[in-house]
């Protein structure tokens, strides 16, 4: 039996002058690039480099809209409709898509950034929106989303490949959502921990919740950051794992 | 002999909640229109419904990129680099032409923006950037440019098919800039001379400029408006003409 | 016993050559302005034209912060902080109070707008945020709220004069809340039945509302609108109706 | 005799979630900070941020108005008119005035960011646009100006106190005009040289231009950067050299 994982990660939110991440130190750990798309975070000059960048480390590439919101970073919840999620996401994955093709490239896959992945996560109209965007634009795209979450149900719906994304270090809900972060026992802070729960989700499709039962759950891609350096280091404790538990790391697209 | 020439207007510069023009008015007598792409005018839901509304009418859809300048309606010139020009108008070309497609169309042609139109007929880099940019988006798509401008050399330099745009009211320069609105005789305000004018310019290739001479010109097609009930009387004024004098009015992608 | 009314409109939302509203014909008729200040709607040189047009009428001038959000014209629901609230207050009623001053005016009043206005009738901490940013610019300004709101609430905590809004043309809830648009019942839409209903809440104090119960309502200020014509033909009604029934229309400011 | 300087700096140029500069080692060395308005860079957060900062270590609260152009940093020249320059200043001032007041400061001073500075320091009409705009505002601003530019004509003209603005590591052409960077002798990159020219500049109200030739030239501030490491060691040094030289290094609104 063999496994396999994906490791994505939030590229590219440099903006104008102001410079964010550590994306070369990133790139060189992850296989799928989320890559912002001047709506949350990011400009055109930004999104080209960051698609050279990672074609050059042979990443995959993913458009990354989000809401617009550059001030709050598209972290903030807002009420956008069902037509404004469906156009904001061809607008900003065309715009990524025309850059890295001029750039010899071709996207992968998308995610949704921020409080546009949560909301998608919970509202099926909004999912839909997206997921009908992503599939008309292009319906060879991946679509990533939250395990288990209307986003992952809508993408299916439309026929698109989807990857089911779980986190390292947050806590799961017996009904297979996260646990809120106002919640104390919301976030694993043992890096051993989140370790052997991602291996565990892994190899058996499943996760322990908060509660003591076991859920069911996909885990296709796990997303990393790179903010900080223990972030890094976590990142790397993970492929080393990965590696000795027989599990590949490899991007969604690849066979 | 047989002669043609092409209609192009600015449409789709709504924004939000802010309407401006009458696209379904000049939509009917137009055979290119250049939609805005969100950074000098237009939103992405405006883009859609501009997008529906020209392929309801066979009219060839065209991305109108512009400056990042929304409340000067990119209008205002800005010393942005080549780079800034090649990645802008990446990005809104290819946000355009990802809604088209969702959409069942396809774009045609891509014409720049007010200031961005105007410096790029003068400066060779710019015109340079932006031409790259659209040959490398998709190498079938017409590039719109002041006739004789460095955007047109550009354009056929990265072996892009050009069209060569005329003004029916403005008077030309000897070396064939246009005469600058600063100036008495810039504009012309009779229409039946303006329609003349284009009509010599299709047919013979040729215009007077103010001080006499005769200057090459090619006429692929002739930029109309439709802000205000004299302009779209204008434009069925030029109709009329063309068919009076075996012009036929077509896109420049038809054959 | 004397009776008094303040009317109140949205102007100035103008942008670019972006142009929305009948401002001329609405600053005839109301005595107070809310005047757009750049985040929903409005630019520098709009707020200045509107300033100049209140104070040559005599109409009380207010600011009228809005959420970040022009193409959705601050009418989405943002999830923003008590500190977002706090200092986007601050920053567009300072914004205001300097073109009013350079131009001989002072503000009277700040009314927030769309969906920060809605947010904080009923979120008391973004509510506190507004008032204290309001009281700390300027103690002397009267702050516009939904009658009964927390806005309301807030602002007399901070010891500034408030100003209660009602609305001709809505029904209310036995709890004092508006009838959401979503309900049948929401709106009027006899103009003859809003003119009685402010009248009576303006004489009386008082409403009935939809299940015909009377409820408390302070009425300083009634909302009125001048997008369309048959909403300026409402103020005219309107007017005619107060001077019968000898109310007084001034603003909140007069004595 | 006794000499006088003022010792200028940008900061509060982060903006949502992007960081920039070393506001707080700045704030300790410099008299006069030059805070984002929202145009180029900051936002309210950071600009209430900033100006607590400021207020606590006693340095003079200055608005740096700045181009509406966040992804340039306000850095490229646009084409905005007299009335552009007017309100946008009157804008950005009011908006900081606003967050100064509720924070329990004053503004002491005005001066243009980058493109704008750099404008109005040639163009007389930009200029009389922005001094008239600071002293509508508040007559007692003292307007920041490159030393001998029409910016600060125009500010004496409107009868506003300037402070001419000298830079300690670039050369002066014999008209008084900087170097352009374009040429190799623009920058001083001798520290000791750039402190002893500053040195002459405060002592004797002159410098030697290019060819040689002394010019005269008001230093009554002069601008440092803290965007790096040298940059806040250079700070040190001159400050060093104008305590050896008897020279005071305060505030311009200070007596």
């Amino acid at each position: 039996m063999s496994y396999r994982i994906d490791l994505n990660s939030d590229i590219g939110e440099s903006f104008g002058a102001y410079v964010i991440g550590q994306d070369q130190a990133v790139l060189s750990q992850i296989t799928s690039a989320n890559i912002a798309c001047g709506y949350h975070a990011g400009d055109p000059n930004v999104m080209r480099r960051t698609v050279l960048a990672a074609l050059e480390r042979g990443v995959g590439l993913g458009a990354h809209p989000g809401l617009p919101d550059l001030v709050g970073f598209g972290r903030r919840n807002m009420a956008i409709s069902t037509e404004d999620a469906y156009t904001m996401t061809l607008y900003q994955v065309g715009a990524l898509a025309a850059i890295a093709k001029a750039e010899g490239g071709q996207l992968q896959h998308v995610k949704p950034h921020g409080a546009l992945f949560n909301m998608a996560a919970q509202d099926g109209r909004l999912a839909q929106g997206i997921a009908e965007a992503v599939v008309a634009v292009d319906d060879q795209l991946v679509l990533f989303g939250l395990a288990g979450s209307e986003l992952v149900k809508a993408g299916r719906g439309v026929g698109l490949k989807v990857a089911e994304e779980v986190f390292a270090d947050r806590t799961y809900q017996p009904d297979g959502s996260l646990t809120p972060r106002t919640q104390p026992e919301a976030v694993i802070r043992d890096s051993k921990e989140a370790v052997s729960r991602v291996i565990h989700m892994v190899k058996e499709g499943k996760t322990m919740a908060v509660d003591g039962t076991l859920i069911d759950l996909n885990a296709d891609t796990v997303c990393v950051h790179g903010d900080h350096p223990e972030a890094l280091s976590f990142v790397h404790q993970l492929r080393e794992a990965f590696t000795a538990e027989g599990i590949t790391v490899k991007r969604v697209s690849e066979r």
